[in-house]
């Protein structure tokens, strides 16, 4: 045991080798604990889930020093108690293990000074870019299976397809994301066109359109977008992450293609299955309008509109402090517009508010709310009224939107419990689950003649989405199979590979799902135990006894029960079987 | 007539406004053509066939002066024809003609030496970056089709597929490309990491295997990557395009699952029906050995490898004088290649090699024949072998290939052609559509201790497939669906907005696909014409004499055939009617 302690101060110390680290303590720290992700310790570098950045084992700033060393202890202890050393001997190590805790501090602080350079023998930070992740088979199982889904309810109304470049030239860009432009990813000039990474699906939208002179259009993009944000990665907050949005492109008659939006997120929520909801829905107009009434100046609507933003987020006083001292707000204004955007309800508030002398003085803020009671009689014939909510609060940051604005939140924030018996902890709020709005200036911006192309749209927050399901899984201790594979083609004695591609060939061939051993002569035990760990349903299993009679061992692996079937029939029985 | 011409030649000096250009002409230009993009002439900048960015119509620099120049002429000329005008007017106008030509010309030139400044009154150079296209509905369905059977192989053989970020830490790309290192994109500096956009999906997997210490692993992967490379779009060659990767990772008995990879691209072909081809075999161990044999020096193997590997582009003298003037290497040697490298066949070839004397020597020579020959027998098993060539003129470009290395390419190449009477254009060889190879030694490049994973995998070269598949379709004049709706709701007259969102709602709540118009009250011809233009199967008629029996008419759109359905049974029957 001390020898064993031994080494493993030495490896603290010398930050290079592999030190065993305890299987609980790989728990703790990551979610993927059933790889051996964590053998090689302080030397990998691993996602964590306080911060945004990779970074070795333990070392995470974010995370309290307490917890790394409590962990540390921890595992140092059940260590000694699975070897049932002696009382006395347990206070020695006791003592060592918190020389040894002092150590590392003091060798960690050392090497935060040192910054980021390579401290190992490996030639690279072994990380993904901050704020991106890869996606292991499982996750891209779930994330698939959520696209599927959205693409249908998508695809049930009318959406057609498109996809852009992953860059954009930067002046397409440019003056279109007010604050946010900070936020966007510039490609290195290395002589030619100076490109950015897109940073949303609707700038990209328009620049389509207006290049192509298409007027009409009912369209879906599922795509990768860049913002350089400050991750939270936990709460599905990330750098590169997916946009899954529906726009519909057109001249037409006021809201119903609105409503049709509000309906799509509705189908969506539903068809995935993460809880209860509300649509928030408000429209800018109205809320110029409110702001004129307030007596807000002109030029100040935008940045007091940012300001509203954050109430999802702020306490009122905050909001109003930041209006007033920032940005130079009147008080009484300020005031006005906590008495309005405190109002949330249904078609009885517009009514209402159309009442309200302030507003009934603005013009605006009349058309505003003429389209409300539209869109909301609209949503009513779709039943849809329950899910909704009217909302003045509600304000979203994008400068483009000149309409209808949407955001979808749900209404009982799940817990997100990370797996591992020693760390159960509650993770903040997923937030908006899907937004939108409606922009009716953006392709302009882009055609030459400075033609018009209404729009309207949503996004979903799907990376928000897969963290929900995610955590879901974890909790329920849910393993999904990560391939499709059908039957798995076993040899029961040595020599038979090339028997086996044989059989083989003729299963792909006839459209099955199959595979067997890269060993030329695999143990039977170890091929079925395969099959049982990979939960593939099939097994074919041959020796020279069956080949001579020219039949198989057709094996159902969940009751092991074997069937005799003639070569030739094969496929064809396995079809049927899969079919039942 | 004159009249006519008078005012194109104003705009083709004034630049700015339309000009409406002859249909025809647009024709030419754009395969695009059914849509109005072309009706804003010279100020609409649009994707050229002849060379990689997007310009203003008929100034293709790399298109042959000839080549724009004729085809006004031939316009104009068009034009008088079908205006039956007197040959006295046609010589008159062939004169004027020549005038507005050399005008043109003039005005060109003068432009072309302001440079790319915007010369129109838009802000924004309307096109996607160099090298790169938008997918449209019409693409994406193309797209999706063939990416969907090439999972659906993928999946067959047991693959799970994986997704790692667009950008990785540029020093992970660093060193692996050897020469071509020079075309990969850069992140521009802003704070934090140096990033860069990934250049293959081949080193992202060996960084995720090392990362996440994975040693066994049948992944695919399908998506975007970047090369800034020389683009020739009609040939499928872009700088953002899509590989489809499918890749075989752990420690496994000799040449199993590297003959598994050929019978992958060749089920993956035989599924896209693209024509007949061959997989292109050969073997890195074996070109070293060779080029020991033939006195090529150890250091120089690298770099004669990467003059064989031009053998499919240039002629033998071209790529023995570039071994001899470029490389340095002796005429002898060369020679002695140049013996080898025009073989090809299949096993004999293998036992024929085996007993050459000068291979005889060279362990490795030997070794790659021996590897050969088992993989051979394994493609025989799976009845590859009329598919495949053992051909000693395959090299491949990249540095990291360790073993087997594969190249598939159509055996006969299918002609392009441009839609468009005047303009029937051949276009060049779609070159290779499948490439892959074994890399054993790229995962510990990345893994703290060097541990390595072997790995083998191919790539499919899916934008020349859908380059060849495009063509195919445009030619064969076949127009695809771009969405699956499968009900029109339409209303016989006004005021009936309310009741079309109520019966779609359900058919919705049904999970049937429907649409309707977007305006209050369209008229009952629009929205059947609607429904034919984009072969929608059934529609939806009422008015209010069917609403108060309760029932709508189901219209089949093919055969206008009109039946009556109770309200409350329309869903039950449309699906019932799809499922026939």
């Amino acid at each position: 045991m001390l020898r064993s302690i031994g080494r493993q101060t030495a490896y603290f110390i010398g930050q290079t080798k592999c030190r065993s680290i305890p299987t609980n303590w790989s728990a703790i720290v990551c979610k993927n604990s059933s790889r051996d992700e964590h053998k090689f310790g302080s030397a990998v570098q691993q996602p964590c889930r306080h911060c945004a950045t990779s970074h070795k084992v333990g070392q995470c700033e974010s995370a309290s020093t307490n917890e790394n060393s409590h962990r540390k202890k921890k595992n140092y202890t059940n260590t000694i108690n699975s070897n049932n050393e002696t009382e006395g001997e347990a206070t020695l190590l006791a003592q060592q293990l918190a020389q040894i805790d002092e150590e590392v501090a003091h060798l960690l602080a050392l090497k935060a000074k040192l910054g980021d350079g390579p401290a190992t023998p490996q030639k690279f930070t072994l990380k993904t870019p901050k704020g991106t992740r890869d996606y292991s088979p499982q996750q891209m199982m779930l994330r698939q299976g959520v696209l599927d889904k959205i693409i249908a309810v998508f695809k049930k109304h009318g959406g057609e397809a498109i996809d852009t470049p992953v860059f954009e030239l930067k002046e397409v860009l440019t003056g279109k994301y007010g604050e946010d432009s900070k936020l966007i990813y510039d490609l290195k000039d290395q002589g030619g066109e100076i490109l950015s990474l897109r940073y949303d699906l609707t700038v990209p939208l328009a620049r389509y359109l207006a290049m192509s002179k298409i007027s009409t259009l009912k369209r879906y993009h599922i795509a990768k977008v860049y913002r350089r944000d400050n991750p939270a990665m936990t709460r599905g907050r990330y750098r590169e992450f997916y946009q899954c949005d529906f726009d519909i492109a057109g001249t037409f008659d006021p809201m119903l293609p609105d409503a049709e939006c509000v309906k799509i997120v509705s189908e969506v929520l539903d068809t995935l299955d993460i809880g209860e909801y509300v649509i928030k829905i408000n429209h800018r107009q109205l809320l110029d309008g409110m702001f004129e009434a307030c007596g807000v100046p002109a030029d100040k609507f935008r940045t007091i509109c940012s300001a509203v933003d954050k109430l999802d987020k702020s306490p009122w006083n905050d909001v109003r402090k930041e209006m007033i001292e920032e940005k130079g707000l009147d008080a009484s204004a300020a005031d006005k517009i906590g008495e309005y955007v405190r109002l949330n309800g249904g078609i009885e508030l517009v009514s209402q508010l159309l009442a309200d002398e302030k507003l009934k003085a603005v013009p605006s803020a009349v058309k505003g709310l003429e389209n409300m009671q539209l869109l909301l009689k609209y949503c009513d014939a779709m039943g849809l009224s329950p899910k909704i909510s009217f909302d003045l609060s509600l304000a979203r940051g994008l400068d483009y939107y000149t309409g209808v604005i949407y955001e979808c939140v749900l209404k009982a924030e799940p817990k997100i419990v990370q797996n591992g018996a020693d760390a159960v902890e509650e993770q903040g709020a997923v937030g908006s689950v899907a937004g939108g709005g409606r922009y009716d200036n953006l392709v302009g911006m882009f055609d030459p003649k400075g033609k018009q192309v209404p729009c309207v749209g949503v996004s979903i927050g799907v990376e928000r989405i897969f963290s929900v399901l995610e955590a879901k899984n974890v909790a329920a201790g849910i393993k999904t199979r990560t391939n499709d594979v059908e039957v798995y083609v076993a040899s029961a004695h040595k020599g038979l590979h090339e028997k086996r591609l044989s059989i083989l060939n003729s299963l792909w061939d006839q459209g099955i799902k199959a595979e067997h051993s890269y060993k030329l002569n695999p143990k039977l035990l170890v091929q079925l135990q395969y099959c049982e760990e990979n939960q593939i349903p099939f097994a074919v299993v041959f020796g020279d006894s069956e080949l001579t009679k020219g039949i198989v061992k057709l094996r159902e692996v969940k009751t092991r029960k074997e069937d005799e079937v003639p070569l030739t029939e094969l496929g064809n029985e396995i079809k049927k079987r899969l079919r039942n």
